[in-house]
């Protein structure tokens, strides 16, 4: 039921997500919508620290697994776009040579990656030689650099990231955090002595992303990507989706094996344990703040945001009740306050001169996963009470305080992984099969409006463009977890483990 | 006395800092030059962690001081250089009215920034409507915003900070942290209600600046910049000037008073307490990479760096001796780097199999405090052996590790700022004097190269130019410290304890 404060703050039903994920993003101060270039929001404290929240879980994890950060120019110079050229001639011959079958999607995204880049063609009152491009990403910016660090097999792996801003000249319609033109991105590139170390890389950012995602408690669907939405140069991408409340898919982290294609473009070579010259095997890593996007998407309700404890920027807000009845409230919740934050939380006391209603609901909307009260009557009975932004409230000792938190912070996120599973399972269904009639496929049920729809698959691509064209939708690809027992393939019929998923991404 | 590996490293003396600087720079992997775009380094893992502890000092001090975190789009509409161009106006106006001399200045400065920055006027195929170029500093982007956030005093005082890249196109000869052309940079911008709380944030911003300088081990001269070298639109700017080894100062930080010269162009008001409407008065402070530069030139010697152990990224290096003797050393020395680790210092164990005079001066250059070393005698003695960079070796028990460590650090901190206020009254000497002669203004004595002078001054701008002249230096401004006792200026005579500074700047 919608209260006046809600109704008064504006919030839109969930239901329709649409209208709820572009107002909540501003109502709870995440960012301002209102700088004057499209897709380019200024980010509010409130927003900038949970994105930094983030970012410091992805340092971690690159911390954990030896990869060191660096920080690349942002411009790059056009005449090095030239060795991305010649991967692509480079891909080319391959094909002709049978190796590689998809030269001409990859000149196509060529060409596709010149539209979407901000050009720097002046500087002052000069045009300049040589135009320069915002980094869209920094496989050329890095790659350039690589060949000079790498000499032997003593100086492999390498693995470096980075987190800097990126530029995409979008002309489809923009939003916050999921299709903008200044990207706040994290991209990870390592370099290897073979095939095997990137294969081995790739599975570590398997691990990574999985770390990430239980922090940020929700499950995503792993796909390898079909080949013709495989990144240009790329052997192979894996992607990982989230299901967003509308049933549609938001990419928010792909890795990418590279194999040596790369490495003979920028002439990356090593010399191996035996004197011989030898091409790196290449990754990349990419991940945005498209992540915190996820993050409101999927926990939010219509209450407002509910931030997962590991990325809150207020993980416990504390009242006290009837402040000017006594005067011992106000020094007691900081007292309190003091103790939560020596033990590493991030707190705040919300001291205002404001009727208790109306702070819980800017809280509420802010999701800050747990509220603490305290009053008079409180006091004198050592007790405190706490409220879950996922429901419940009770009363507790005030020397159990540490415990309760930390307690309630962990099923706070218990309980945002179990409503995202639940999500899941009522977006994600199987999908009701297709049959061929004398005008063409049919499906043999409509489809719903906004789910994802999942099925064993085993055909080639006109088998897939069959299923796309049908059901209007896309496919992910090769789901890393595949099917326990084999299935009929939705099209052929023939027995598979192979599960795919048909959905409308973002 | 340079050892082999010393000129093997090819470290130029430091006595000659403008060959030292550039090569510590890369020798110490801080960044790398040969990136191919002049002035754009790339930041090496090393270089940009001991960045990022420098920045959260600066956090740190803005968390102190209840500054919050936002960060604004890199991109700049051109029309908004309309509100700017009207502060210029406005500034003309002043004049007129004999409020403010210096609007010519002013006008000279708006075109140098509009030939300081890039343009971005093309985007893929496309060539834009309304060109943008990429910030040099924000007071356009965030001023655009503010009148947005800022409605009643209660909004107020307005305090904000991000640290980000900036863009200027520099002609003039580039250096690694001191002239580039994208800058790691750090910007507050405040709005006060009244000129009162504009002018407490400086003392504030003042305060700032000196915790930081005692972090990084080393003083500055503060001082309130001549009429003619203030930020265009500022009312007055104090800047922090750092002496370089070579006599050349080295501006680290500036904090501007805008009274409200800005709020007017921008129309940033809020209504008073009594439902009238007032404009902003504000501020801003700023600093960069510079900040690495001046740790850098300050504390580095013959061997290398020396980083003070607050923004060390190794603070303690652990090096097992005759590793290959005793199979105990090992494990203990990982004992001993996690016990450091849980009480939160930056270590690193070097078990590399390289003779110990190569790896000694691997982390000389990479100017680590504390180096320490154990053996299987050690071991057996229950002790460690503890080398400090700024010198000294001694033996300790493994008991006493903890303090022994702090202690150091401490010893660390207390040398380094010893030698660099040495450093500075080598570098800052008394003005010797200038007289009229027949032919004009003479100094009395010869100045020294690579100097800085100091005298009392209390002349008009015609005097200040008489000096320059002669000397080739130029002015800092009137420094924060003044003189105790009155002495007489250098060219009117007068009594005064207004202490100015010569130098050449960077």
């Amino acid at each position: 039921m919608a209260s006046p404060d809600k109704a008064k703050r504006g919030i839109p039903s969930k239901e329709d997500f649409n209208l709820w994920y572009p107002a909540i993003v501003e109502i709870a101060d995440l960012v301002d919508k209102r700088y004057p270039i499209k897709g380019m929001d200024v980010w509010k404290p409130y927003g900038w620290k949970a994105m930094m929240l983030i970012d410091g879980l992805t340092r971690a994890e690159m911390d954990r697994t030896g990869h060191e950060e660096y920080n690349f120019p942002l411009l790059v110079p056009e005449d090095l776009l030239e060795k991305e050229n010649r991967l692509v001639s480079l891909l080319k011959k391959a094909r002709e040579e049978g190796v590689d079958p998809d030269e001409l999607r990859l000149d196509e995204e060529e060409a596709g990656f010149k539209k979407e880049v901000y050009w720097v063609k002046h500087a002052g009152e000069n045009e300049l030689e040589l135009p320069m491009f915002l980094r869209p990403t920094s496989e050329t910016p890095m790659y350039t650099m690589f060949p000079l660090w790498v000499r032997s097999h003593g100086d492999l792996p390498l693995k470096t990231f980075q987190i800097v801003n990126t530029f995409r000249y979008e002309t489809k319609q923009t939003r916050s955090f999921i299709r903008v033109r200044e990207i706040h991105f994290f991209e990870a590139h390592t370099a290897h002595k073979d095939q095997e170390g990137a294969d081995a890389q790739i599975e570590e950012d398997a691990v990574i992303v999985q770390n990430l995602l239980h922090d940020l408690c929700f499950p995503a669907i792993v796909s390898k990507r079909p080949v013709w939405d495989t990144f240009p140069g790329a052997w192979f991408s894996n992607a990982v989706d989230v299901v967003m409340p509308n049933g549609r898919t938001l990419q928010v982290a792909t890795y990418h094996h590279y194999k040596d294609q790369w490495a003979k473009a920028f002439d990356l070579k090593y010399e191996d344990t035996e004197g011989q010259s030898q091409f790196c095997h290449q990754t990349t890593f990419g991940m945005s703040e498209r992540m915190l996007g996820a993050v409101v998407g999927m926990h939010g309700d219509d209450a407002g945001l509910i931030f997962p404890p590991k990325i809150a920027p207020i993980q416990i807000v504390l009242m006290p009740v009837a402040q000017h009845l006594d005067e011992d409230v106000i020094p007691s919740i900081n007292k309190i306050a003091d103790t939560l934050k020596s033990a590493g939380y991030r707190v705040k006391v919300d001291d205002r001169d404001l009727r208790p209603g109306a702070k819980h609901y800017d809280w509420e909307i802010k999701g800050v996963p747990l509220r603490l009260e305290l009053g008079p009557r409180d006091l004198k009975s050592g007790q405190f009470v706490l409220s879950m932004r996922t429901g419940g409230k009770a009363s507790h000792d005030v020397d159990e305080l540490l415990n309760v938190i930390s307690d309630s912070l962990d099923a706070t996120e218990s309980e945002l992984r179990n409503r995202a599973a639940v999500h899941m399972e009522h977006l994600v269904l199987d999908f009701p099969g297709i049959e061929q009639s004398s005008d063409g496929w049919k499906l043999t049920k409509p489809l719903e409006d906004g789910k994802v729809y999942q099925l064993a698959f085993d055909g080639n691509d006109s088998d897939a463009e069959i299923l796309e064209k049908a059901t209007g939708l896309t496919f992910l690809g090769d789901c890393i977890d595949s099917y326990n027992e084999p299935q009929p393939c939705a099209v052929t019929g023939r027995m598979t483990t192979r599960k795919q998923h048909l959905a409308r991404m973002y």
